[in-house]
């Protein structure tokens, strides 16, 4: 049996303004509408239909059901929610602990990283066939890219001695090289880039950690709780575990691992410019989504969620406007887009990690106006869903659904509101705003007061554990 | 004496997305928050204290006086309002006819266009007092700015005869030259920019429009109205009048044609480059005016509302955000910028004309949300202003005061809404909003329906003529 374990954690700072902490690089759309995390999931089942765990954070628990819902049935999405990120070795422990007990030890983990593109279908499964069938012998698979140019924004993977056609043993892994290292890498044909990717039986990984790393292995032992789905961990005990990647821990150390050399597209989408590199754009080598209009421009990759984006003579830039912020970068530079978002953490600024539309559990609000009067949001309720029991101290609110029908509590009224209707929800007053019907419903809340804060609510039952 | 003569006309499209249709250039605001418009009247002023007549659309008349107010008193502020735009020619026609009758043929205009930048107002003093003594001597002067570089974007005037020390006079006027051409009249010394500025007397200009443009002359005689305050031309007289400049239609024919050379720092504001120039920045060489970040980036100019704009990696750009829209440019190239507003034009984009605050009488609206089920505005009006009794047939709306304090129609019934009260305004319903008091009045307003386009305004009253 094997497992696909989707890993869905990290920022993705590099991809700022679109990939925030509050909405990180799996969520991102790519062209075709569909995230990174789903196409990840849908890798996945292309290799194994059983069951797929994702080990993600608690904070992106419900938006990554969002994206698994109509692709994978509830019963076969299993999940490992981290209180705080520890990397890949902690996560990947917790995997293995998990799936051990409750498949045995010889079911393999296929690890996928949910932020990386591979369009080949077809050279992944056959990849993942070798990797499952060395794993099956006790490997520890990892998954070497061929390399196609001299890149030093990736590990590189070192092969040695021959195991069957096709795989050899790994004798190094190294971090990211400096150009002239990197040269060497690549011509010499002994180096691969180092996918991220993993194949292994559970009990396999565990031996090795108890080897390689066995105090964190002892902590996550500690740190696994008895059941539940999804499967939650806790702050104190897991947070206890060494933030450390799965290739220092384990793969650096370890006898027994294997590198199958793969060539497939694989894409990491670590930065604008590999994003801009999946197309060749128009015949000025442009590429434009959402409304714009360029001048005397070439080799410009233009994302707009819909405000107008002009560029008049210039080359070779990134330009990406998400409503709340607009990034100008030079494709080639575009590494440097961290800086941005260290220098808007140092500020404090919340375009640093938010955007203007918020999601929610219950579904997402979107930031209309933020003044110093009064605050304007767009609140959109999925079906069925319900915002907690609330009051504030600091504002007022005035709704008005502008689609489908809102359940509404204010004090101890309770109440339906159709489109057109409005209500007003006084200071310090218990509310509740709830979706019953089958579309979503919208409503535009007004709030006056003198702060808007989101620290300003208290909430008094929530269906989601926020209280 | 001599009036000022405030031109103030055009759209000014190579500075979109700041500079449109329904705000252009005049009311741009510089870095120290003055607008070009009110520059002008303050250099105006400086050189004369009796009155300046400005030259105008009626489009632009109620924003002209909100720039005036506080700085003329509004006797001395007199308007002249086209229907349509006509070029110098004829505006300068309507004007020296009005002054004439009213002040008498040795009056003395100063034009002065309202969209040019000149900081020395010293300078400008000396130059307008040689150029006032030409003019009482029978002369129509221009003031030629004394060249700083080889430039193709103006026109000039070659000097010939000196009249006294200084003066000389004009004996060529030329457009745009090619770069040669250009750097032989940069060198040859002969040769100055034609700054716009002209100082005469109104009896001189209608005499020599008398010889030069008979039928021209004619026509703005037969659109000149008996009186009124403003002075409204209308459309089917005025807009008879031919689409031509004072220099092709007066000052190239006339053998009274004078040229006062001047040094002072002149900007026609021409471009986003020529606003960049005005300033060097900080060590970086970037200038930025509001919220931004800069990373690896050098001589960069940004400005933005309110958005945040980061830049990476990049040099020489010019990055202007409106909120609604946000231009990333090449500094050299920033003339190119028109070329965008002709494509949104064929595009019928509303963003070629008008901002996402839109400026009426009574103060104005910014679209918050324009989306298929509901439109949000802000509303702000101000102080002493009404919006007329009006219906809709489409869309119903939901008021809430967020700042000040609303009288309200709705129906039959008139009221008061303060701060954080909120009123129902159903479809088919007359409704008036009026800001009785002395402070803003901020709204927000949520429009439901299925149409929301300005033209479903059904207006029953209106103090600004729009009914």
């Amino acid at each position: 049996m094997l497992i696909p374990v989707i890993l869905s954690g990290g920022a993705g700072t590099r991809l700022w303004p679109v990939s925030r902490q509050a909405h990180p690089k799996p969520f991102m759309h790519m062209a075709d509408g569909q995230s990174l995390l789903k196409k990840t999931l849908l890798r996945g089942l292309a290799v194994a239909s059983d069951e797929v765990l994702t080990v993600t954070s608690r904070d992106h628990y419900f938006l990554t059901r969002d994206e698994y819902r109509g692709v994978i049935d509830d019963r076969k999405a299993t999940f490992i929610l981290e209180p705080v990120g520890r990397n890949t070795a902690p996560a990947l422990a917790m995997a293995a602990l998990d799936i051990a007990r409750r498949h045995g030890d010889r079911t393999k983990l296929l690890v996928l990283p949910a932020d990386h593109l591979i369009r080949d279908i077809a050279a992944f499964k056959m990849a993942v066939a070798s990797a499952s069938a060395l794993a099956d012998d006790g490997y520890l698979v990892t998954f070497g890219i061929v390399p196609t140019r001299v890149e030093t924004g990736f590990g590189y993977i070192r092969a040695g001695a021959s195991i069957v056609a096709g795989a050899r043993r790994a004798v190094a892994f190294v971090e990211k090289p400096d150009a002239v290292t990197a040269e060497r890498y690549v011509a010499s044909g002994e180096y691969a880039w180092n996918s991220g990717m993993f194949c292994f039986a559970a009990g396999d990984l565990l031996a090795e950690m108890e080897q390689s790393c066995p105090a964190l292995i002892a902590l996550a032992r500690a740190a696994l709780p008895p059941g539940g789905a999804p499967l939650e961990l806790a702050r104190d005990t897991f947070g206890a575990l060494p933030d450390i990647s799965i290739d220092y821990a384990v793969m650096e150390k370890s006898q027994r691992v294997a590198v199958i050399p793969v060539s497939f597209d694989w894409n990491d989408i670590g930065s604008w410019k590999a994003i801009s590199e999946l197309d060749s754009g128009d015949s000025a080598g442009n590429q434009i989504e959402g409304p714009a209009v360029l001048i005397d421009s070439h080799n410009c990759f233009v994302q707009s969620r819909g405000r107008l984006v002009a560029a008049v003579g210039v080359n070779d830039l990134v330009i990406v406007d998400t409503g709340d912020a607009v990034l100008v970068s030079s494709r080639e530079k575009s590494q440097a887009v961290k800086k941005v978002v260290d220098e808007l953490k140092s500020r404090q600024h919340s375009a640093a990690n938010v955007h203007a539309t918020v999601i929610r559990p219950w579904g997402s609000y979107t930031v209309l106006e933020d003044a110093a009067d009064c605050k304007v949001k767009r609140l959109v309720v999925k079906p069925g869903q319900v915002l907690s029991l609330q009051k504030h101290f600091r504002r007022s609110e005035h709704w008005t659904v502008v689609m489908g029908t809102a359940h509404v509590r204010v004090g101890d009224e309770e109440f339906i509101l159709q489109r057109n209707q409005s209500v007003y929800i006084p200071v310090n007053t218990l509310h509740r705003l709830e979706n019953r019907k089958a579309e979503d419903l919208c409503l535009i809340e007004v709030q006056c007061g003198d702060y808007f804060g989101e620290d300003d609510i208290v909430r008094f039952e929530d269906r989601y554990g926020r209280v």
